[in-house]
């Protein structure tokens, strides 16, 4: 028997004194007061207080019975609290119900963990009894965050006329980029689907085929080494627009997000974003995603100190290197030992060579600990090209490019978090744009595209594909907010040739491209229109929005980071039959670890 | 250079006279009238014809260049139409646009196929060139009904405070019902994923942690020898509620399926929707998924005939067999050859072993095909049972139980298509409950669950449960429109007992259970609330919306009925070391085929 319940358990209030309800839900909490029983209901909406008085003996009996985590129905009436009682900081707690009857729907063990926020558990038992982990109020608020989120994202989308359309999970593997997943089939002997990296071809033919406008929230896939915030399998907003350039993307984009931001956390964001090209996001921040909540801009001192008579500092300008500083405001009398620390940690993170500072402050003026090697004016002149104040202190590393600027890069985040420079109530979004189509592989002598071997090339750097392919800029943009990549897309190739040609640089012979695209050329001869899109990674969105640091916490059921899910043990070995099917065998040394498993 | 256009293809109309307009699209059709060029212009919105005068001559010149299937962009004047062309099927059928500039954004060769709907093309070369198929409007059509149906369905549950949850698609194998897609793993040498054939487990631990309105449109996978109507990855939607029971459910689904209605193709249905038991549905209609659109009924004449001295009618029914018919309005005076055809057909098609009947024709009176072995009385009773009248036919078979019910139903939607008894424009649904907890599999000696090991029985049928278990129900409940199940579902075991006793019922042994399903056992120890829930075959809804008989048309990127993509050649060989990668080698004879097809 099952009660329908009158309201949930977030909902009662003063004004419901007097009402006979039914709840439904978990007990979170009992205490025995005096012969009078108290239990906190909990349901994923939230908890109000139940009571079970002595005057009616069976039924106080059968709440006796009552553990932590029993599933129960109860039917009460509605009583304001005494004053003293009133708990504020629960939308029930001004009542309590008083119970008239009680239903057990199921009894409940002692759980491997309690059912409360902010209890530190084991990260493995967490996974493992996932289901219980996902009692917890702030997973369960994240999960109704992540809901909202895809409820905003599509009515945004509907609302400017985009077509939602499913794109195929079993498709053709097209290794390129990261690891796919396969999957054997059984009606053709030998051969192998996969599982998508992204829906990039078939949404580039929705173009082809007309559908001006696409979206879809989708699961992909990459067989990946696992790192602390990576997923076998993650989901992404994917969208694709036919006859439109990189402002009609952004400015689609901006009002996603301020949309998402609005119904998700409330918040108002301005746009448009701002803007910034690869180059000057690297020179500036030492990164292609910068974290713009905070300044600590690079300075370069490297037209300074090219002729100084400090070694260090000229031969690495004279080797093509750089020298570059950040200005941490109000850290200008950081103390010896801070200083050491720092240097050691900038050491082992970053793999800078050493950490060179210039420290102002009232007590030692300006105060640089390589002045002996550097003349005054020098100095000074560092000082204010780094636009350094008194009180301030200025972190210098030198080295070989790029290596230098990423790793300055990394100390300017150490710094920003150290100091709390980071507003971490902002939400900053920002644009990158005009990266670098190919970069060359050394390991591989061949060029791989920085984005994908559909992005285009930028018009005015055309005449350089063939000579000086690493010069050539693409049409692709990064969306980051607060140092994360969110998003990134481009305007595609819809030309034939030039996707040939593409394909040619890239060190894709032509039948090889026939092979893998040849179903994307050969849509090509029948007209393609200007096209471009992105792709947003939302379980990372999510993330930020409900402010946290993992991923796990986000999706309901992650794997661990040796892609297992602890709790149904998967993946796991399967009978041999089904592998006869698929026409697949192990090898020996997989065999023989199953054999001596099981 | 990408123009932005200010209509869409469909848009402009008389009241758009004199504007400077940009379009962009497809060149659909092109026509030379005196010099003049006429070119309807298509997007998936709809078709704007263009016009190309000889005043302009460089403009003209270029406009000569144009194929059909052209990507261009046009600016252009809205001038009306002169009466004599006005054309009344189109939106923008009074206007046409006087072109003053003209883009080509991508030439085409010949397409293999007219873009045209209706027009009639070999299959494959259809799918080959999905991304051209996609072109007809029609099918475009069907993606944007299908778009709509998406949103429809989430602003419904979302409305109605359910959270959208997504679970994984790297899970376990847990074969049971069809056979499973699998992954191998490359982190975890010799085991596999598998992709899901329903969420079943994962939403029912949502329920356990107390997510207690969940649903989802999602992906599932079943590899299974295809049918027309089958495909091996498909959309369900997904839903899983705590705290109710049946009518919960149903109430709950009627919501849905009349907003789908109302928002997709604008048909008003009324609730609550007639119920039906299994058991009167196979006696009524000879299926477990009827067409109510029309009637047809069965009659049993087992009674009447029982003691008859026509033999096959008393044998059949001595030895537990029934004598059913059905009564074809209207066709009492059938011609003997069509009858013969009709046996034949029948015969072929069922498997039925003969056909009898009677006609009820002003010329003959009433006429029995067997009358010579019948008494007269016979007969008019069975006229009677039958509910015919004069001009009517009654067509009735003889056989073993259940098969001469399913051979009658069958016969009945033949008649019903046949005669156009079918009312094309009703939407017509029926539950279907009450449905046998399990059936027997002679091949395998052993009980199969007709909806899955997950379905609660009947409370009033659980002492069944170990002696007669084929005698018990389940909660088990399936959704049916038109004669297609277009969903099912049940009210769920929650009691860790019940479930493992289910397992034994259903042969799986206490091992295999735990290995197999031990997460969802271990789940129910630490409170189970009440729940059940319901999965929707979204393919199949929106091929019935759309008027169609084949799902390919309501899929966008479909596999054929060997499970391959014919356009981008999926499945296909993948490189020995990926294989290596996944610890695992392809047959014998399957690398053999692989090394003579390469």
């Amino acid at each position: 028997m099952t009660w329908k319940r009158s309201h949930h358990c977030s909902e009662l209030t003063t004004e419901n004194t007097g009402e006979e309800v039914i709840l439904n839900g978990w007990v979170a909490t009992r205490r025995d007061l005096g012969g009078v029983i108290f239990i906190d209901l909990r349901d994923r909406y939230g908890i109000t207080q139940i009571v079970f008085y002595e005057t009616d003996k069976n039924l106080h009996k059968k709440a006796e019975q009552l553990r932590t985590e029993y599933v129960i129905g109860i039917k009460g009436v509605v009583e304001k609290r005494g004053e003293e009682n009133i708990n504020d900081e629960l939308t029930t707690g001004g009542i309590e119900v008083r119970v008239t009857d009680l239903e057990i729907y199921s009894e409940a063990e002692t759980t491997p963990f309690e059912i409360k926020e902010g209890i530190p558990t084991n990260e493995e038992t967490r996974l493992k009894y996932r289901y219980l982990d996902l009692r917890r109020p702030d997973i369960q608020e994240n999960m109704v965050v992540r809901s909202d989120f895809y409820q905003s994202t599509r009515a945004y989308f509907h609302n400017n006329e985009f077509l939602e359309v499913e794109t195929p999970v079993l498709m053709k593997s097209t290794p390129e980029g990261a690891r796919d997943y396969l999957v054997p089939s059984r009606v053709s002997p030998g051969k192998f689907f996969a599982l998508p990296q992204s829906p990039q071809t078939y949404k580039q033919l929705l173009m082809v085929s007309g559908f001006d406008r696409y979206f879809q929230i989708v699961k992909c896939f990459r067989d990946e080494d696992l790192r602390a915030d990576r997923q076998p399998e993650f989901t992404q907003i994917d969208v694709e627009m036919s006859f439109v350039d990189e402002d009609d993307i952004m400015e689609m984009t901006e009002g996603l997000m301020q949309k998402l931001l609005k119904d998700t956390v409330d918040e108002e964001v301005t746009a448009p974003f701002n803007r910034m090209t690869y180059k000057e996001a690297m020179e500036t921040y030492g990164t292609d995603k910068p974290d713009t909540r905070f300044g600590l801009e690079f300075a370069d001192f490297s037209e300074l100190v090219k002729d100084s008579e400090f070694n260090i500092f000229s031969s690495t300008v004279e080797k093509g290197g750089a020298v570059l500083g950040i200005t941490v405001p109000g850290q200008g009398d950081m103390g010896r030992g801070v200083i050491d620390r720092l240097t050691e940690r900038v050491q082992n993170e970053t793999g800078a060579a050493g950490l060179i500072y210039i420290k102002l402050n009232e007590d030692d003026g300006v105060k640089c600990s390589v002045e002996k090697f550097l003349k005054d004016e020098t100095v000074d002149a560092m000082v204010d090209e780094a636009d350094a104040d008194m009180g301030d202190l200025v972190l210098i590393l030198a080295g070989a490019s790029p290596d230098v600027y990423k790793q300055l890069g990394q100390l300017r985040l150490m710094m920003g978090e150290e100091y709390n420079l980071i507003d971490e109530d902002a939400y900053e979004f920002l644009w990158v744009t005009d990266f670098p189509l190919v970069e060359y592989s050394k390991e591989e002598h061949r060029y791989h595209a920085l984005h994908h071997p559909f992005t285009a090339p930028h018009p005015e750097d055309l005449e350089e594909l063939d000579d000086n392919p690493e010069e050539v800029r693409s049409r692709g943009y990064d969306l980051v907010l607060n140092g994360y990549e969110i998003g990134g897309g481009s305007i595609r190739i819809h030309d034939r040739e030039l996707q040939t040609q593409m394909f040619e640089l890239l060190g894709i012979d032509k039948e090889e491209a026939q092979k893998r695209f040849g179903f994307l050329l050969e849509a090509f001869r029948y007209g393609a229109p200007p096209h471009g899109g992105i792709a947003f990674g939302v379980d990372r969105i999510v993330m930020i929005l409900t402010g946290g640091t993992s991923l796990r916490d986000v999706i309901a059921f992650p794997k661990n980071q040796k892609a297992q899910s602890l709790m149904d043990n998967s993946p796991d070995y399967v009978d041999k039959e089904q592998l006869d099917d698929l026409h697949i065998n192990l090898k020996e040394y997989a065999k023989e670890e199953q054999q001596e498993q099981e």
